[in-house]
């Protein structure tokens, strides 16, 4: 796991580089720095490589939607990035062609075995009109550990992120004129092998589609969420793969979503063994603002144990708040009853989740063995929760690097 | 989990009703009674209706392959089932239609979070030259198991099965004409909800292929395999889907895999928490035959306890050696110390993995903590493994019926 330098706290960031423009219009540039780590594989071409990309224009672009209509996921853009892999050729040129839908040999390996991984980035268009992606480099990385694991080819992720760019620039109107609005970038990679065996895929496929995101809340009015903590339901476990964004561990949560939903929660608050850790929330890391039982102010979130799945918005506010130095930052392992006591105490100020998707979400109320307790985020401002929601779509939107 | 009586085992199976002959061609009938469970869905139509079933024939048949060149998985037939389902519409008529790729919008659910559930059933070409499929209904009961915890559409499992049995019936000449070789049939059902929130799809499909596999072993000669028996690996966990037959279950294990043949083992016994329990093998259930500590001559396996999957082949076992009545059978725990012991003692005979793509695997070792235990499974024949095996496979090729 290479380490993430906060360079993209500082305001004048040594490693930061505009991209330069091109065609009159603004470039693209990302706010963290990248590094150079090349990804090895045993097949040449080892690497997706952004020079040879080739671009056919969608002759037939559609018009871009109001931002104020927005829904998550629902609208895509006018083009696609597409990368394909064979055992015996390697990597093939990137292709950014019209939006289409996917020819998949019904055999496809991810459709069977479920070998397959995502990521969720975001674009923002600034005050400046600059378009800026947030701290890509980490969901490469990401990506990386995800796709070795899956068994799926490596790459080199600075090609790869070469080729998304350029995706996004051949986009770029599709990047909402709206300081709360944004593109969401979906890179998937999937395992296109046409048999049956449960086997390392001899064929796969990058595939990147893009489309516009309304802001998940309007600035300054959260809406928090309930949750249903049932020990029950468990998302992820040591010796598996809860660490890694693969798709497995998305669709089973959906069933305990509505479990949830019937018993009058909005989202799960995901426990884990006989001492009920606290893991996540939804699809969200989860943190903790309390005063801890030495009476110190202290910001928590579970560790990157191997169940966790590790959150660019969780490294960012982990990194954020350290930078404040402010007061304690820990990453531990929280029970229900720690949880609990602290309540019962009232030493508990704020609990959220934090996602690419909301940036921060405020929980209200948890549902636990029948009992419904209230978490006062809300009567606490909540002060921690709208500064990371401030601090962080200002990073997204301002003129930084002038 | 609905109750499996064992009627397949009798050889006048009272439920047991020939589907009449078709075309002058051998039809094909199951060896196992259906139970006349009707599922249900707030939407209608709510299951496919086999009566709606449309063809079309694929006009480039290929030739069809020696059935001694077999490998597993690696061959279609000319023609698969689909069937479309929408939140809205319901179910479509199912549709045969020549052997071609799928068409997928790129943000499919079942690629982004594996949403997605097959099965793997055979069908057998009779020394009668009669098509038989083995026990479909404990293949439909599963399917429609896993679609629930899926959050996708429930469907009849009886109309399932008529559709399913029309396309082995229009297929009819790629069962292998071999008491060896056999049709293996492989249904999946996908979210294909266009979309990228999680969430229950809003559209689904069932598509089912099948193509023609060989022995897994040419009869009597069982090859032993070896196992890599690491607590650091886990396959699934309680408060988990590994009872189900989500694709999520299978992708992550090829690296295991993959780690067991960097350490010269063959496959992975899957073990889970800190006692160790023996779980299962590779992708197959696990069988142990021994003399337990109270002297009495036992067969043992894992019991349904929600890390288990529950295997046609396994319960099949289960039910052939329960109306011999010439050993205890138990469905029970056995820990890694507790097998140790028994080998330890010379009390284990055999031990052997269960599935549909083998009948059965023996087992020669072991590889746990460094050390390799030898398992003398071929030593004692193995005597239980090839019974099975014989009497199965005498079941699926031989008149039962007339």
């Amino acid at each position: 796991l290479s380490s993430i330098h906060p360079f993209w706290l500082t305001k004048a960031a040594p490693h930061y580089k505009p991209h330069g423009s091109k065609r009159g219009k603004k470039s693209i540039t990302v706010l963290a720095a990248c590094s150079a780590f090349l990804s090895s594989s045993s097949f040449a071409p080892t690497s997706p490589q952004a020079a040879d990309l080739t671009i056919e224009r969608n002759p037939a672009c559609k018009p871009k939607p109001d931002p104020s209509t927005l829904l998550f996921g629902k609208q895509f853009s006018d083009h696609m990035l597409t990368i394909s892999w064979s055992e015996k050729g390697g990597w093939e040129a990137p292709e950014i062609k019209p939006f289409q839908n996917l020819s998949l040999h019904p055999a496809t390996s991810a459709l069977h075995y479920s070998i397959e991984l995502f990521e969720g980035m975001k674009a923002f268009r600034g005050f400046d009109n600059h378009i800026r992606l947030f701290r890509p480099m980490l969901n490469m990385e990401r990506m990386h550990r995800s796709a070795e694991r899956s068994c799926l080819p490596l790459f080199d992720k600075n090609e790869l992120l070469e080729c998304i760019k350029k995706l996004v620039e051949v986009d770029q109107e599709w990047v909402p004129y709206s300081q709360t609005a944004s593109l969401y970038i979906r890179p998937t990679f999937i395992g296109t092998e046409p048999s049956l065996g449960v086997a390392r895929p001899g064929k796969a496929m990058i595939f990147v589609i893009v489309g516009p995101v309304g802001p998940y809340f309007a600035t300054g009015s959260f809406n928090p969420v309930s949750l249903l903590a049932d020990p029950s339901f468990v998302r992820a476990w040591k010796g598996g793969v809860g660490a890694y964004k693969m798709g497995g561990n998305y669709g089973p949560t959906i069933a305990v979503q509505n479990e949830a939903q019937k018993r009058g929660c909005q989202q799960v608050l995901w426990l884990y063994e006989e001492e009920e850790q606290i893991t996540e929330v939804g699809t969200m890391n989860l943190f903790i603002y309390w005063t801890n039982t030495k009476g110190e102010r202290e910001l928590v979130t579970p560790p990157l144990d191997g169940i966790i799945l590790p959150g660019v918005t969780r490294q960012s506010l982990l990194d954020l708040s350290r930078s404040w130095g402010e007061f304690k930052v820990t990453e531990c392992t929280v029970n229900m009853k720690e949880l609990l006591d602290a309540l019962d105490a009232g030493r508990v100020l704020e609990m959220f989740g934090a996602g690419t998707a909301c940036v921060v979400c405020p929980v209200g109320s948890l549902l636990y063995k029948g009992k419904t307790y209230q978490i006062p985020t809300m009567q606490n401002g909540p002060d921690l929760a709208k500064r990371f929601y401030t601090e962080l779509t200002d990073i997204q939107v301002s003129l930084l690097h002038v």
